[in-house]
């Protein structure tokens, strides 16, 4: 597979912004779709999306635009989404539910393979079509192909977790508890908080 | 109040970080953050993070680092955050439910203070201490002082119920149904769609 060297964080950041512009616009009938197209629908501008664009390879043609399906496909391979992802979910209370139960996993290729919680009244139970098992038999998942999980616990708990799936093998979380995590330089943590997401609007009202 | 002019978005995204850092890290009784620390503790590199806080004024010391409280005040003010914004939550289902209970969203100075629904089962209900209303009912926000509303509804209804808010006079948006809006330019959206977010992680595994 081609290298790709030097790219900023920020590029990265928005591809997969790219990815399900194109998944959704192509699955609008679109053969091919322009940066200043791309720029509209997503809130960018047009050099910017060149500009992401161009450092993975030359895959558009000036006058005409990207060609959907195979820029999709391409992000898709750059990204490591070409292949199947099993992530676990750790916490089954209402945001875990509504992530279990979220369809928006599939587009990228994410399979939530297993869910976790600590409460005895939920272990046992069903969701999504998973049974929930208990997060002290989380060191089991290093048998498995399983390299990313999603944190959906408070806060207080989230640490000793992640220590957990650290050394059970998982190398990429995305955290939605209210903290930060410490973690060893291999692994990737990319952290939401709605409200801290929400943080920045009141700025941009005049 | 001063003016600030040409602020990077980038920027202006990270912001919300650094008061939650400056917030928590405050709370563990510390007087003073450097750029180094705080580095640390965002997973940025201290020449951003002083880059950043240099567009709003020079409120650091170098070799002694950032006063915590005031810099925290004086982002909350940067951002429009030292006063408490009203905004509505559409959508009573899982991840509305989640989103009415979290905590977090008091740490920046947001209210919910309304909830929406279209399902008559939930109209009349309450959650988090609020009666869910009929959205059917929405343009009626326009008599308070709501600039802010939390879309967690499909994304099929999503681009109507944003129609209704701009009307009624939201002019911030958190975003969480997987499609993109279309919103005249004064109003400013922010897009979350876990999925999505989560689809960097597998190009950082190695």
């Amino acid at each position: 597979m081609m290298k790709y060297r030097r790219i900023p964080e920020e590029t990265i950041r928005r591809m997969p912004r790219y990815l399900r512009a194109f998944s959704t616009l192509g699955g609008h009938g679109r053969g091919f779709l322009s940066s200043r197209q791309l720029a509209d629908y997503l809130h960018l501008n047009p050099p910017q999306i060149r500009k992401d664009l161009s450092y993975f390879g030359d895959f558009g043609t000036r006058g005409v635009g990207y060609p959907v399906s195979q820029t999709a496909e391409q992000i898709r391979k750059i990204l490591k989404l070409d292949v199947s992802q099993k992530a676990v979910l750790i916490g089954a209370g209402r945001l875990g539910t509504a992530i279990a139960s979220y369809p928006g996993f599939a587009i990228f290729g994410f399979n939530i393979a297993a869910i976790f919680d600590n409460a005895p009244a939920k272990i046992g139970k069903k969701i999504a079509g998973l049974t929930i098992q208990d997060t002290a038999r989380l060191a089991a998942i290093r048998s498995g192909d399983v390299h990313l999980a999603i944190l959906a616990i408070p806060g207080e708990a989230a640490q000793t977790c992640a220590d957990t799936l650290v050394q059970a093998g998982v190398r990429g979380i995305l955290n939605l508890s209210p903290c930060w995590l410490r973690v060893p330089k291999r692994v990737k943590i990319v952290s939401i908080d709605l409200a801290m997401e929400m943080g920045t609007l009141p700025y941009y009202i005049k």
